[in-house]
């Protein structure tokens, strides 16, 4: 029996420790993407490319990762979740599996992204697996003062690790503010998009100042240079989760 | 310059996953006491044997062990710490330090010890590393009722893997019950003393209960005897901390 290919969306949590990123490579390198990619192929008996809407680095988790693919498989898809979610390692999980309309695109459909930053004050053996680590007590206030600076649409390239082939660096911000969770500074951004490494490089800069170690003026220069910051390293990747992908209703 | 012994108590915590449990073990197994040993070794250069108050199983994780050390060495302790930090896995962090009169033994000291065990309904890429997993819903109230029925002081002996030659299986719980955080199902218990693995015995029976598997008679029934269980495994190392040792004041 033919079955034409239907499209498929899939939501997927994933532990980025030990994967070189989302993004599949050549070569040996662990990645979420050639781990999924292996699993539903080696099921479906079938070469499967997907896409996702979010390329995150290397060591960043994801809670709510979209991704889809093509298939001419016609297997029901509780039975293909469970499947793929046994060969695939138990740090990548699948948590939802449904069929969508063909015109569907986990990336380009995306209205948008949100990611969250956990932050520790001190290095813990339990929860700098996911979290990033300040080494002392920064100024949260301060820290919402830079975030409330962030919403808008703007060229991020100041905070990105993005060539310059890339398709522009405008973005545009919706919401930004920092909060508390426990032991966590936790930092909550919403974007159409982002660029490469933009979170983590937008986190240091606030981690930075909120230590006392750039003033907010400084910070507020920043946003408004498009040239790469040279003395900016990114925030570490544990700390940092793609929370959520949203689209047109 | 000759300095008396004196006696350091420290409090520690651990992500129990990569370790054959606390306790130092002949040959190359991983161990928590065993690496803390070789650190403070290595930096004072002195054989040093601690003593932990609760010896936790293989994988099983602490927020707040308690152990403590005699050692000849005057180093300042703050200076102790941050070196021994530097040395140890960054799964292990020595998180206090601090002098106690040489009469104080972590181990036997303790007037109790408080565990908590965290439950996931589903398996997850992220939370799964600190949880166990019921495979379902469970019923909460249900697990409620089991767990207030296990305050008091009786022979514990079923829900062990204490050999015969142990100095004895009676144990007296103060309280324990289960309470909701997010998506986790959070046991917490408190008593004088645990035998081996009881706390993952207990909340597998609990488990098995709320999962409709066991009748709440039965695991009444099984509170009464004192030989071990044959058919109850215990509930997954993963989920399980070591939360806090308490003392005289």
């Amino acid at each position: 029996m033919t079955v034409p290919a239907r499209t498929i969306r899939m939501e997927i949590e994933y532990d980025g420790t030990d994967f070189s990123g989302w993004q599949r490579q050549s070569g040996a390198l662990p990645t979420v993407q050639g781990a999924i990619e292996a699993a539903l192929g080696r099921i479906m008996q079938e070469n499967v490319s997907i896409d996702g809407a979010g390329r995150t680095d290397k060591g960043v988790h994801a809670r709510g990762q979209v991704a889809s693919f093509a298939t001419a498989s016609a297997m029901e898809l509780g039975r293909l979740m469970h499947s793929a979610n046994s060969l695939l390692p138990p740090t990548i999980r699948i948590t939802a599996m449904r069929p969508v309309p063909d015109s569907f695109h986990a990336r380009f459909s995306a209205t948008s992204r949100e990611y969250r930053y956990f932050l520790l004050e001190h290095p813990s053996a339990i929860d700098s697996r996911f979290a990033g680590c300040s080494r002392g007590r920064p100024d949260f206030a301060a820290m919402n003062r830079l975030a409330a600076m962030l919403p808008g649409t703007r060229d991020f390239a100041a905070f990105s690790k993005e060539g310059p082939d890339q398709q522009g660096t405008i973005c545009t911000v919706t919401s930004a503010r920092w909060y508390r969770s426990g032991r966590f500074y936790v930092f909550r951004i919403e974007a159409n998009r982002f660029l490469r490494s933009m979170v983590r490089f937008l986190v240091a800069g606030m981690i930075e100042t909120g230590m006392g170690r750039i003033d907010e003026a400084e910070f507020a220069k920043m946003l408004e240079s498009t040239r790469r910051l040279p003395n900016l390293k990114p925030a570490d990747a544990a700390g940092l989760f793609l929370w959520k992908v949203r689209y047109r209703a």
